[in-house]
């Protein structure tokens, strides 16, 4: 009966037959076989993203890396640790709906990764140089045919957060960047709860602070006005 | 009753009056506010070990990094993220009976790291300088007064391991080495397996492919011996 009920509503769902992808998570970048580069996304807005996209009959493609949160339930999962891995899910993943980009991409890769574990010698320290990763939003918000009809960006930021979030659009070229505050004293990274700025082409609009899993209910809600529109 | 039963347990161990602290777990070495250098330990074989040594009566103090693996029940635990948070937490915990550190702690910390999240921007790619954190082993092991009765290291190697652990073992001065090899295709790092090879002032033992936790029961089963004889 419950069962029943759940897909009663999915049915139901203003998402029906829509086709959503979702990144989460960090991704974890190799120095050597045993130390990497990491960020402290655990994944908790995105998984409250794709459990309401859900919720409202999506179906959901979850592209998530190490995160420290369990995926939503009822969607597709593809596991993955680097940038570039992330890249390649993200394009087969496509054709989409909409692409939310939630996910915490290193914007580097370490340029000399070992295959061996780096020793401590007399020869002085070692300087890891980076490279650029694959930029997957820009990637997805400026492809021409084939372009999902909403590409969402998110920024995390710990200064002039809406600045740098209509700035991020703008070169991006995706249509809204959900951006947050991510300072340390704000709590939200790793936190239960958000502040963020939807930030569109017409305007930024500051939501107040609430839960992840409620930021993550209203942005479905958006999308799924945006899409049925 | 099962308490009493615990306790009688414990009363009776051969640990009972020893203090011995256990280092676990990585340690994370900030770049800026959400980027960090982490190392793959998941802190499943020190925390194998601080139960084992707490089922033989051993009062454990657990000073572990952000792991994968709860922290053993009955140990007093002290949290720490940096190689230089671990150090201090392990001067204050002695003295002590035997101390293993099993922590994988970080070699180097980033001399760069910065207060706000780094950009990326046209002026070209940052570069990561490191800096070599303290060395929490060999600072205990060349201890004069005071030096724990035992000392022991672990070694992670992915090649030429127990030749590497026996030169840890005198450049650092302790008493023991726990080596074992972490290549990726061992599956060791973050498995529930471990193959080690315990190196010692007179011989290296290699020890079956066992679990982490019976690795644990031998290894404290060891310790015992050694500070009754």
């Amino acid at each position: 009966q419950i069962i029943d009920a759940i897909e009663a509503e999915l049915t139901a769902g203003p998402l029906v037959g829509k086709r959503v992808l979702v990144t989460s998570g960090p991704t974890h970048e190799p120095i050597d076989p045993v130390r990497y580069i990491a960020n402290r996304s655990s994944g908790a807005q995105g998984s409250a993203l794709g459990q309401a996209l859900v919720a409202l009959g999506a179906e959901v493609v979850f592209v998530t890396g190490p995160a420290d949160v369990p995926p939503p339930k009822g969607v597709q999962v593809v596991r993955v640790q680097t940038a570039r891995e992330m890249q390649q899910a993200v394009q087969q993943a496509l054709p989409v709906d909409a692409a939310v980009f939630a996910a915490a991409v290193a914007d580097w890769r370490v340029a000399t990764a070992s295959d061996h574990k780096m020793k401590k010698t007399a020869g002085g320290l070692p300087v890891l140089e980076l490279e650029e990763n694959p930029d997957i939003l820009a990637g997805v918000a400026q492809m021409g045919a084939g372009r999902p009809r909403l590409v969402i960006g998110f920024a995390a930021e710990t200064e002039n957060v809406t600045e740098y979030a209509a700035a991020k659009r703008r070169r991006k070229g995706c249509d809204w960047i959900v951006a947050n505050d991510v300072s340390p004293e704000t709590g939200i990274m790793g936190g239960s709860e958000n502040a963020v700025v939807l930030v569109t082409e017409e305007n930024a609009e500051p939501w107040p602070r609430m839960s992840k899993s409620e930021v993550g209910r209203r942005l479905a809600a958006r999308i799924a006005e945006t899409l049925g529109s």
